[in-house]
């Protein structure tokens, strides 16, 4: 039957029918599409085994001069999906709409899609994918997740037959950006954005990168395809940079650790709780362990503390890094440029590729896998462990005070160094594994304390033995 | 058509037609297969959209107890492979024959094959290909290559809209695990071999893993993905571990590398030359340069220097890493285990899910993809930098006659060290980028001056910046 389609489009006769492409929205990513779509044109066709043609590209103002004829560019977007001789579309607009209504057109009109869009991705993957199955077209998005780091196609298909138990990733380059250039150079947060902005790792509304939405819708794909489970951005716990000091960087350098935004998408195993490292924290029965015989998913991205000698931690800059672990793989790393406009144009064109092949040759890409169902741990639930930055009076008793508040939550303290300072003391503590809500009510028991100037910080240490 | 496949399976009428699966050879990784097909039966369905079944194992010998039912056992796998019920072929079982003329027999039946066979595929996936093409059935073999690490699957689909111009890997995990162990204790290679051997990461016989064989039937599978060109073992230059001693691991600490045995596929771009870090060496119509315009492939197999701050550099033990760069993509690392039972059945079931909804629902892996048909360029055209160890007299002149015989040679020095000895001195040599032929040339000649005692040792220098 793939030789029937084959046939239909010419392939067996030597006519090769082309392969329409459309590219929506003309950005860094768009103009990288665009450019190989143009000058690699001799190789797409020996590895599709059709000419892939671009067929135009949407874009907002027609008053650019793009460096491509004038006869391509189009801002009736809705009208180029709909051309007979488009097969495929490139949508890398972003943004919800009118993304969300082109892609669905397309799809519902049988046209396969490469999207970039995580944010879309994140909340309306469900929708996409019906459309896709409907009419028997593809959807692809590795773009959507760490640029040019292959992700999303390992998880949907490497892992296919194994059992993902954790992905803990670094997936925003501006965030790691900043974080990295304030553990280089000790500055403080306010002035390392700015220079993130002026070098352009960073946009002008910062938002969605610093308060952790993209690294959230992020989590979200990564935790559905890991996890066989329809996962959106509004079941991920988020926290976002814009709080982290200039001195949490120095108390975390001082327990030999970095502070790194991470994306934790981890399985929870019935009747048992896991750690970051895969140590089970609780047992069935005891406070905060999932109900036994049934698994459940936790996603969240807040900034933590590392170990410097953990694999994520010298992920620098902007570069992105996914760890996965699953049952029989072990750990594997996947690490490269996780934005800019030629490595996310590589994904889409990987993306691009395989699609058009299935529109010669007659394959279709996996569909959504959503089967499991596992349900959402609330935050509270989730085992982890805390570093707690105290400003104290300085007088004897005060370790006993702060000491007696972990125990009566039920939280282990694992270490306490305490500073002298002129005016008290610094005392800086890190727990065990503890159920967040555990801990959460030892902070705000730790704040009520007289003897308690101040909680300077509270940051969660994750990547540790234990 | 899928649909029309999908109904003529009856899963359009809810009728679940099973996948059957043979799997040959039952050592390390046959045994981990045939455990998760049993113990992951549900998820296996749910992913699949059909059951995939057990029809039966071949093994070499039936008076072995194996803890599964003993009529799924069977010597013949010539007739396990043949049965009506079996859509999909498992080789674990290794080597040449007969595992070549099951997988053409289970390919030329239209049955789908996933093979984890490095050896084989080195020097007959063309063969294999066009059986799997001729029938319209799957050739996975992501478990070749690195174990668990997905990289074949990503350099086919991933990197199709990309142009590779080099992998560079870790491949084997029996010779990373000896030189990360002479590295750290300072021991010699019999030695640290032997203590491989007693640990189970060192066969009885090791030839093909400390001889390279084994990397170089990788690295000529990884060419082949990454040029579309078909490249076999006998194209690969190749060097083993087994002259490493315990002197070079010191020389090379104290120039602040470690030695790694690599696998490295380049692509020579026509009219100039490049280093591994992308660096031009030669420009057209230089000494050794490629003909202008036609782009040549370079892979082989050594031991060499690498500094410390490269990524490889801390890939320790039995694991693996690869790294791919490609011209939009940029530099992309994947790193995990390598080897193992558990590991290796991880990269195969995932082929094996691919495979099986291929079956089902109509789709096709790509095909082989060699239309590019780059030449190889022999070895003594590849520019390298050496690192020379040479015990010479302690006299006046010698630093003068011995870089007399570089500037002969057209090789640039980088740095020399003197270390003074009580018989003489030593002289350790790096050199700038310059042909492997005229390295060796350069080598001999030395080897003949009076004021050499003795080249003691050879080691060529990858991962610099020049």
């Amino acid at each position: 039957m793939t030789e029937a389609t084959n046939q239909a489009r010419g392939g067996a006769f030597g006519i090769e029918h082309p392969i329409g492409v459309a590219v929506l929205g003309m950005g860094n990513v768009g103009t990288e599409v665009v450019r190989i779509l143009r000058e690699h044109a001799d190789d797409l066709r020996s590895r599709v085994g059709a000419p892939v043609v671009l067929r135009g590209v949407a874009v907002r103002r027609l008053d650019v001069d793009r460096g491509i004829p004038a006869e391509l560019l189009t801002t009736d977007a809705e009208a180029l999906v709909a051309r007979d001789d488009v097969d495929l579309v490139v949508e890398v607009m972003g943004g919800i709409d009118p993304a969300r209504k082109l892609i669905l057109s397309a799809l519902n009109g049988g046209k396969s899609v490469v999207t970039a869009n995580k944010a879309l991705l994140a909340d309306y993957t469900g929708e996409l994918a019906a459309a896709a199955e409907g009419s028997r077209a593809d959807l692809y998005f590795e773009a959507a997740v760490a640029g040019a780091i292959p992700v999303v196609r390992p998880l949907i298909q490497s892992m296919s037959g194994d059992r993902v138990n954790r992905v803990v990733g670094i997936v925003n380059g501006t965030t790691n950006f900043i974080l990295s250039a304030m553990d280089e150079t000790g500055a403080d947060y306010t002035d390392t954005l700015a220079e993130a902005t002026r070098l352009g790792y960073a946009e002008a509304d910062p938002t969605a990168d610093v308060e952790g939405y993209d690294a959230a819708a992020k989590a979200a794909i990564l935790a559905s395809l890991a996890f066989h489970t329809r996962v959106t951005a509004a079941d991920v716990y988020r926290e976002g940079i814009s709080k982290i000091t200039a001195e949490d960087l120095e108390t975390a350098a001082a327990v030999g650790c970095t502070v790194k935004l991470l994306a934790i998408c981890e399985r929870m195993p019935g009747g048992e709780r896991l750690s970051m490292d895969g140590s089970a924290v609780a047992a069935p029965g005891e406070a905060g362990s999932t109900p036994a015989g049934k698994d459940r998913v936790s996603v969240r991205v807040y900034p933590a503390l590392i170990p410097r000698r953990h694999p994520l931690s010298s992920v620098n800059g902007a570069f992105n890094a996914v760890v996965v672990e699953a049952e029989n793989a072990g750990r594997l790393m996947f690490y490269g440029q996780g934005a800019g406009g030629a490595p996310t144009a590589s994904a889409v064109m990987g993306d691009l590729v395989m699609a058009a092949r299935n529109k010669f040759y007659g394959g279709r890409a996996p569909g959504e896998s959503v089967y499991a169902e596992l349900p959402i741990a609330p935050i509270g639930d989730i085992p982890t462990r805390y570093h707690v930055n105290l400003q104290v009076a300085d007088r004897t008793g005060v370790l006993q005070a702060v000491s007696g508040k972990f125990a009566e939550h039920g939280v282990s303290i694992s270490t306490v160094r305490q500073e002298g300072h002129d005016e008290g003391a610094r005392l800086v503590v890190v727990t065990h594994h503890a159920p967040e809500s555990a801990l959460a009510d030892t902070v705000a028991a730790l704040a009520e304390l007289e003897s308690v100037t101040s909680v300077t910080s509270v940051l969660r240490l994750e990547g540790t033995e234990e």
